[in-house]
């Protein structure tokens, strides 16, 4: 291999500067030239590519977003796309494609192996919805920042004696609404891998209340159902007013944590480092402490199960 | 004066906290006791009375909401409530009531006024729109809040070449919005005070979209309309697909910034040196670096003016 | 068991309130009645405990420091000492101990374990320096407290074209050191576990200014050296003028992050499982994602290994 | 004028970037071109400008430290420097010339001013001690930043019932260390404006102990003495053990707080607007809400005073 290139694709999340900045480095050092493609497999289809050097990703480690940008390609996924991209990446002189991104993105890249391209994939999202690895870069970040922002709600909420229903992204996953509900000490979690019983929630801020609680936090992830939703059923059901808070796109961006600078760049090292020894169509995972590899469809056709132990704990520290 | 009461009122604001030490601890240091009432108005009809010490207050100066807790009180608007309300002050022996709030609190404390009551007004809230004073606590706090939140949602929208709406509280006054607008460099603000059209705003987002700009961040104050409003109007008018985030009861939490914990402190200290020298029915307020004291309706029935240069300024620096 | 105690002791650190309350009510939903020593070791001897209910844990997961405080006891580590403690534990009725804190704390557990008292420990240090365990509560928040400030240094650092000397905490290890380093994408990192040679950094220092790096950060853990004499050192041998910023006790404090108050939680809890289980004289530790426990002994006869492979990234990735 | 220019020299401080952007936009709005020389007076003397365009200044306004770099320059200070100056601002075709910084930058701006070259001047520093403007530019920030670090410290100092000394900075001016100590309520602060007695300060410490203070937290101005000196001071005269904290070039650094970010717009802007309006060897000022100008010798002529207020302020609140 003499020349790689790296992407970002689908959803942004904090840490995929500082991997890109560590596939270039690593690269560099070991005497590879690199590509970087913008906005994506559109950008790669665009022939929007542009050297990575040692300078040009200075400075970027701790921002959030990704320099390279990111969008959504409905080309690439016909048929004719891939054929397309693999064509700019020989245009380019490319041997190694890396790809940062989340289930969707690695669909593609495992299109590109299946035509013989030799790719790599980083995980990165903020949904930690990718099997095949104990984090993706982004998730550490991205619960830290609604931990903040909950922390801050706890402050008006045990004020004005409220109830709070708090929206958390994470796509079909409830990862980000337990990690968050448990680091904050809610009264409640609500996730789409647990059948929720309106019932049993009413009977428990009931209880809760009988007991003295004068306010109750409810982190609801939005596979379940939107806060708005939520707020109008529990009226319904139980006479229940809660206040609605949807953190949005907040959780997506700020500057990595120190877990997902470290995580991203270990990774974008491996990356490049696997590459380098011959592996194909897998992607770069971190388990058990160690940095790991699998092919790239375990990371959809597996299912990373929740923790239920932590389900079972904000119930008995919630009390 | 032998002793003093402190009840927080209305929405909850970051340094409510740093004002009840304040107003406390130069109480006990001027040899006065002080009780605290919890819930506002509703706690003091209640005879919710708790003393305070020195060390009650101690710890707290840094924390968000309000350690007295707030809330609306229905029967203190009733005639009798007033009368009720000094009957419960005076059986706690109370010769004076400092009230921390916004204007609807300063009406409440205005009322026991007109009966004869001692009362001062301290100006909390985050909306910054009571007059008679250059800030209120809490603003500088909610600034910071949501300046740290659209910087976020600035990494999500340049990495997606999108355009966001960001709704910020402020109630019926666009100060928050306008000073978010201008420390985040917002491409838009929309504030109640300035009437809006729709096809500027259109023009105006077609015009950086050929400058080159590709992605616009619009502040919109919660007094204007909904960011869902603004979003499905954008579309149908301009066909712009925005995001939106609507930042909520954030605002209202952490801990107090520097300013604020300072303005609390100096308007608390103030606020029982004010009664001492024998002034009554008054608001704290902090004009051109100086305490200052008003009348308290002075609150409600000035207006205080939006920066209209700072409007301005969006649209120049944003070019 | 019907009555357990917990005592935080050594120096404090982020999330240890979060384990004090996971304990608490872990017990508490289980059926038992909490005490709580204050100041360690030196409360206990003193007879210093305090009945923790589920209310008086309540509002402390996220803040820093210990609500039981903590203190050095040399009276303890007498043989009177160890007696002593057991006979204001029996006096108490207390049937099991759970200690919070570093190693040192331990030694002092398994000496009452080794009299035939019931103990578990909790690995509380921010220097992550105790086997038997991935990470230990705190150790997280103080990377990314380390971690924000090395990203403002290193915005005074590009502005000026310096040479900055950052002390991190980690007593005789390079945990943190390693850590901030990676995450920051700092130039080098000096370590205990590392031997370092004064002509090896000054040779690369020079070889990067040759590269055109303007500025250059230096992580430097406590266990090596003080920045100062690495300053006069590195001036003495290569005439180089470093700034130093010593971080310090700072990085003990602040809010547990995610991380820390989700591990927090799930010790706390496991500890108290763990003893009701019949386990004796044990840390709980986390290890590849899993709440296992080991002997406290584990916990100072072993050494943990730093991580050599993120040493050679901080080298490929500041080329 | 057709053309401007714009440096920053000195320290560098949280706000300068958002200073550079709306100098470049608001001289770009009115049909002006920008360049901007790096390094301070030492690039203006090596031509090493480079131009300013609307997209080289966007996406800077919340980036701590300073785009174009800083340094000091002893050419400058020497006659034929002030001459070598203005040759090369002519070779550029400037016609007017904005600096930001502090004092001594100011008075290279003045000689500039008396060979009659048109200058203005922005105040950016964190001491805050330039006459003629109530805030410099990043003083708000660097109090947010002690204020955030002390916070930290006082977890650490009360879960120790510790005495600690946090050291910061202002140079000869004690208005960071004031302002962060009654945010912080600190219970003592040190200022170089405020005749100090050790005595006093021992017994002062004496008396909270005994009022049952666990623990206490003293501000020391670097202008007074170093840490280090009043440590052992203090364990010299009153034998106490005092931690200590030098927080150091961290309150440099970091994103502009929101009154920052807007100050610095706005007096970006106004450099530009009086400029244009032909005001020549003056310094934009903040003074009662208002922008102003001043003489640029008012900055270092003028003592700019410290609010006694609020020293005693310190007093009262932390009994």
């Amino acid at each position: 291999m003499k020349r790689i290139a790296v992407l970002t694709s689908g959803g942004d999340s904090p840490g995929m500067n500082a991997a890109i900045r560590a596939v270039t480095r690593s690269a560099i050092y070991r005497g590879l030239d690199v590509i970087g493609f913008r906005r994506g497999y559109e950008g790669l289809l665009d022939g929007d590519g542009v050297p990575l050097t040692k300078s040009s990703v200075g400075g970027i480690i701790h921002r959030g977003g990704t320099m390279l940008r990111t969008a959504r390609s409905d080309r690439f996924r016909r048929p004719e796309g891939i054929n397309e991209a693999i064509s700019r990446l020989r245009e380019y002189d490319i041997d190694g494609l890396v790809v940062v991104g989340g289930d969707g993105s690695f669909r593609g890249a495992w299109a590109l192996h299946e035509q013989g391209f030799p790719v790599a994939g980083i995980p990165g999202t903020i949904d930690n919805d990718i099997a095949g690895t104990d984090s993706t870069i982004g998730f550490d970040t991205a619960c830290n920042t609604a931990l903040q922002s909950v922390e801050k709600l706890r402050d008006t909420a045990s004020s004005h004696d409220r109830l709070f229903i708090v929206e958390v992204m994470g796509r079909s996953a409830g990862f980000l609404a337990l990690e968050v509900a448990v680091a904050s000490g809610a009264e409640c979690v609500l996730v789409p891998e647990v059948p929720f019983h309106l019932e049993h929630l009413c009977e428990k801020l009931h209880y809760a209340k009988q007991r003295g609680k004068t306010h109750s936090m409810i982190i609801l992830a939005e596979g379940v159902m939107s806060a708005n939703q939520l707020a109008s059923r529990l009226k319904d059901t139980g006479g229940y007013e809660a206040r609605i808070t949807v953190l949005g796109h907040v959780q997506r961006g700020g500057s990595p944590s120190s877990f997902d600078a470290v995580l991203a760049s270990r990774m974008g090292a491996s990356a490049v480092e696997m590459l380098l020894e011959g592996q194909r169509g897998f992607m770069v995972g971190y388990v058990n402490q160690q940095l790991t590899s699998c092919p790239l469809p375990t990371a959809w056709e597996s299912k990373k199960p929740l923790n239920h132990e932590m389900m079972a704990l904000v119930e008995a520290l919630s009390i």
